[in-house]
């Protein structure tokens, strides 16, 4: 029995998130159904995040045993044929035989991405959260700033939680915009990219809704300081949509 | 009668293409019933460009005639809820009664999404073109300045063309990069920017099929020069996807 880790990248548009559950079609379970199809074998993925319906991924982590003896680099390219094209396996590898993909340091890297314009586009519709009003990018970078570092993150985490401690690391916040349509009501795409040390429930998108507050000018920026100081959610901006949100990375530390 | 200008954003996943057709539903069909329900006329668009089938737009332009007394200004945010969400109409003016959308010196942007990576992810296979081995950006840039003026782009133009002459102005061409993903295997979105007035029946899809030709080494850039030379449709690139395609902007001169 080998132990294999899959990066997997998915469009969460028509999936009810990552973890199985009786009322959808979920990730995990279609990887489960495609990887015992495919190797014949039962198989039970174990994943690192579970994302909420909606979110998308560029680079979720599952493991899972099997006697396979596919190389384990060649995996992903004889998986993807047999997945819908909503879902692709980004890479895989052996690990060790004890390795979990939840119980280890990590660092996770999310985008929360924005259209920012007056006439939602088409094509942007079920990859990002759109604000119409103009957003200001440099007081949202500055705003960003003050969650860096290692804090109580309670007004940051949805008040139905089981977390034990409300204390994270979060090592960077960045916002970058890009230019999408010109003309008489121009859009921009504005990309928010928190990397942490592990994340509590909703946290990014709350971090998100607070941070579009800032960029509309509801907060000046250091507002966030007391938000963060306060432990208490209703201090905090909304949680913004899934569709915008993109679980980029998992670095195993 | 007052003469109203829309410009036309859309998904052109969902639909064949532009012009009205027997065989499936189209942009112009869906803005003509919107328009005609909405506005209690009989509504006839005229489109700028009659996008291919799965071809995606940000600037489309159309034009009609109309009793209506709604502000042209407002008439794009009135038109929005009626339509579906993979339509949206970006901005509203009126123009002179003679202004035709085809019959103008315009200057055209159309763009070219290419995926570069080995794993296509879900997130954008709807909106490019995936090119599994490595691309030379910098000699897909050299080799798109032999086709920048005022050139007879034969070999440029599906066979099947009713064009009276293959002479067109291309006035510029940007190929750059973003990146997409990290890990095993990295992704990049490789974007050719093509402007010019006018342009043939899929120009801008066969030159984004020569320049990657170009990029993965299968010919030098200079070698364009005798592509366009020889003025047959054979010497060139494929035709690349439709679903890579974006119309960005029209611009009237």
């Amino acid at each position: 029995m080998k132990r294999f880790k899959l990066v997997v990248a998915y469009d969460g548009t028509n999936y009810c998130g990552w973890q199985i559950q009786p009322n959808g079609i979920t990730i995990e379970e279609v990887l489960n159904k495609t990887l015992s199809d495919f190797l014949k074998e039962e198989i039970h993925i174990i994943g690192a995040s579970r994302t909420d319906s909606g979110v998308h991924s560029f680079g979720n982590v599952a493991v899972f045993d099997s006697e396979t003896t596919i190389p384990a680099e060649k995996l992903c390219f004889a998986l993807n044929p047999q997945l819908p094209e909503d879902i692709r396996i980004v890479s895989s590898a052996q690990v060790a035989d004890d390795f979990h993909p939840r119980y280890c340091d990590t660092r996770k890297t999310y985008e929360y991405h924005i259209q920012n314009g007056k006439i939602p586009l088409p094509t942007e519709r079920l990859y990002s959260h759109l604000v119409i009003f103009p957003l200001d990018v440099e007081a949202m970078q500055e705003a960003g700033q003050y969650l860096v570092g290692t804090h109580d993150f309670k007004s940051f985490c949805a008040s139905k939680t089981q977390a034990q401690t409300t204390v994270r690391t979060v090592t960077g916040i960045e916002v970058e915009t890009h230019s999408l349509s010109e003309g008489e009501y121009p859009s921009q795409k504005v990309i928010i990219r928190v990397t942490g040390e592990g994340f509590l429930y909703n946290m990014v998108r709350i971090i998100s809704g607070t941070l579009i507050k800032v960029g509309l000018g509801v907060y000046p920026p250091e507002h966030v300081k007391e938000i963060l100081a306060a432990c208490d959610r209703s201090k905090a901006g909304e949680t913004v949509p899934a569709k915008g949100l993109f679980l980029k990375k998992i670095e195993y530390l």
